[in-house]
């Protein structure tokens, strides 16, 4: 497919396009066919997509503090030991324990003309429950955090309902989630302080459809707790349209969640020790907990079974490793972080040592590049790489946090790095029931862990670090 | 999410690394933003996606010279009217009339403990039929086409059972498909000459499932036509199983297709014309014909609404066009090229006016760039757009054939490009059941379609041509 004479024309001419950026010299000889090598071996062997298949089996329902999560957690250590990792272990940490309780119910009240309609809906993660009977508001639409905060004293008395879409015109979905994200964090609170008795969210999907989208909120200091719940996009549409149309509407909403005290719980953690320097340390993971309302399996099943599925490729392809490879498979990444920050402070003394965090955390999807914290000059080192992956699509290389799980150690200097994968198709599933296996696409799945093999040994055979 | 000093550093350290390819003095002043604004636009409106499922249920089954395809032209039709092309008309051409009949069967007739047990299968298009009552046979496996030069003699008076997978090793699926297709293609002669009876073919697809995959066929002079069909990846797995397991299978296969004589009918041709240059034109299409399993979403319906989304596109933003851009709907691309035959025939006296040809024809999926003949120079005077499009990680500008419906314009030195979507999920799909508007990504599929608009929208400005 590619074209020497084209290629070669037009580094010349024009040095800065993408495409031609294919100047064999400044590689090391033979990385591009290892990175060559590590993709047809994750396709091959397929073995990603059989990981993930095996932990939405085996653990589907995993929320921080969960049985399932602890089933998850064994099946973790159960897949390290298999794949012969070293040093298999538990690392403790303390998690928050939301319990969803029975099925939510959202529907019509009034007018009578639609009572009894029955709107898609589900509690958002760390929301209170209404009486165990429900509760009956009328329903007052906001565009958004910004309109309630405006005109918010029509919502006293009455069910908030925040209604602020995802801007489909941003290409990078997650720009759209981040810019629409507060409704589902801040909305019950916001809407408390003007007298609302629950918040209704628009679940934050660019898509029409009737799933709802749960995710993590949180109440502010001095303001009542109301409940707090994602409705579906059609849902949305629908409350939208009675209300244009004139309607006085009102809803019954019970939820019957509860917060539980905290949870001893745990990262899983295993390791392909280093030949050379085995104190120097690579962390690769994902996180292990996931929302209940699908299986997890993008957000962040994914990433678990990439992080597992790069040392195993490594391995297979006999590429070392010289430092330590770390997998980390985090505890409570949507609901507090806790597994992140246990894993810093447990190993605080040895952070200094941390070459590199890579997380996978953006659903299995196509990769297209990395983001990260990484520095001008660490940056420059990776250069060789960038070419060697240019034959994958592997394009993106750009300035970002890296992930949350692995951002509690940013402050010890360890350099860390996402996995980017296409953004398109992330928000269809995301805290929703329509994110399980059958949704993840067994080759995008493999190509990204072979991306993370493939920086992970790449970083592993320089010398000196990236800091 | 793009640092500028970053890829200010690199531009000077790195010169030809991909992800910083952002020399700005280099571009138009404000090329750039138009792009973004046809992106933004596309997926704002999202019309394409309701174009393509507007055809999808409109003309769901348009196989050459069916009365389903004569839905599809005045759908065609219809719908430049509805977008307000001139010139709107159906140009003539003589198309293959292959009818599929009553719904094929495949099933194992001995050894008994397995008789009756169902086999997922689709006549290859071109096929011979069996007897009404159909036939059986023993069934010997081959490797694929090179096994069966080999060791055909094993094959006498059995069915022929060519069951070469695609090499999941290819990054590129259209690759993997280009390797395996022959025992498809040509499966039936080749077995035939050796005394086979009928051919199966495994379906050239990367996935295990039960949607056989059909596709056309041929047949060489002077030997036999026998019946060939495709089954699904499971069903090949399955009967491959049997075999290796030492059972002596024998299936009873029946078909009912037969050929008809050729049939009249049309391409579908509207325009934008041009306001500087009338005269010159830029020729933007797919093919409107599709394989009959599924509705054709992606093969190749998404290349159809993606042609009339970007004229669209380019009109709603008030881009011009300077010079006439036309869109074409192919017919019979799957069958004989036809439709592309007739295109460069009828214009035969306009070709030396085309400033280029653009095709869609490998799916609705996201798009990744554009492959194509242009010369070296034509190249050079793109790479403004190589940095207008970097954004929308549209980074893959490399030699190419362009496609089927627009190859019969080569001879005349038109400049031939293909819109080149990631191939991860195309064979998923490709001329099965599976090839539904459901498995079509709005937003992907859109941006396809925004990429399309900005290409024609770049050459239209240029001065002179790209030959």
């Amino acid at each position: 497919m590619r074209a020497p004479s084209f290629a070669t024309l037009l580094a010349v001419v024009l040095p800065s396009i993408p495409a031609f950026a294919q100047a064999p010299a400044a590689a090391a000889p033979d990385l591009g066919a290892r990175c060559r090598a590590l993709f047809a071996r994750a396709l091959e062997d397929n073995r990603c997509h059989a990981i993930l298949a095996d932990l939405c089996a085996t653990a589907p329902k995993r929320m921080s503090g969960s049985a399932g999560y602890a089933t998850a957690v064994e099946w973790g250590r159960q897949q390290m030991l298999a794949l012969g990792f070293a040093n298999v272990r538990l690392e403790p940490c303390m998690v928050p324990h939301w319990e969803r309780g029975a099925r939510e119910e959202l529907s019509i009240a009034a007018p009578g003309a639609f009572a009894g309609e029955k709107l898609a809906v589900l509690a958002l993660g760390g929301s209170v429950a209404t009486a165990p009977t429900g509760l009956v508001g009328r329903v007052v639409e906001f565009k958004g955090l910004g309109d309630l905060r405006e005109n918010g004293a029509r919502a006293k008395g009455a069910i908030a309902f925040l209604n602020q879409p995802l801007d489909p015109t941003e290409l990078d979905t997650f720009r759209a989630y981040g810019k629409a994200v507060g409704q589902r964090w801040a909305g019950a609170s916001e809407a408390a302080r003007v007298g609302a008795i629950a918040v209704l969210v628009r679940s934050l999907t660019l898509r029409l459809d009737d799933h709802p989208h749960t995710g993590s909120m949180g109440y502010a200091d001095g303001v009542p707790q109301i409940p707090a719940a994602a409705i579906s996009t059609r849902a949305a549409e629908r409350l939208s349209a009675l209300l244009a149309a004139g309607h006085a509407v009102e809803l019954k909403l019970a939820l019957h969640c509860r917060t539980l005290p905290d949870e001893p719980s745990f990262n899983v953690v295993g390791e392909l020790v280093g030949t050379a320097k085995p104190d120097e340390i690579l962390v690769v993971g994902g996180h292990l907990d996931a929302w209940d309302a699908g299986d997890g399996a993008h957000d962040d099943g994914a990433g678990c079974a990439q992080a597992l599925e790069s040392l195993r490729l490594i391995r297979a392809l006999g590429y070392g490793p010289r430092r330590t490879l770390r997998c980390v498979l985090f505890a409570n990444e949507e609901f507090g972080t806790r597994g992140g920050n246990a894993y810093a402070a447990t190993h605080a003394d040895e952070l200094a040592k941390h070459v590199l965090a890579l997380e996978s955390d953006r659903g299995g999807f196509l990769p297209r590049g990395f983001e990260g914290t990484l520095n001008d000059a660490a940056r420059a080192r990776l250069a060789p790489l960038y070419e060697a992956l240019a034959f994958a699509g592997i394009a993106h290389w750009e300035p970002g946090n890296g992930g949350v799980d692995i951002g509690p150690m940013k402050g010890a200097g360890v350099p860390l790095v996402g996995l980017v994968p296409d953004s398109q198709r992330y928000f269809d599933v995301h805290h929703a029931a329509s994110d399980v296996i059958e949704n993840v696409h067994p080759r995008e799945l493999a190509l990204g862990a072979a991306a993370m093999a493939a920086l992970l040994h790449y970083v592993d055979g320089l010398e000196g670090t990236l800091r």
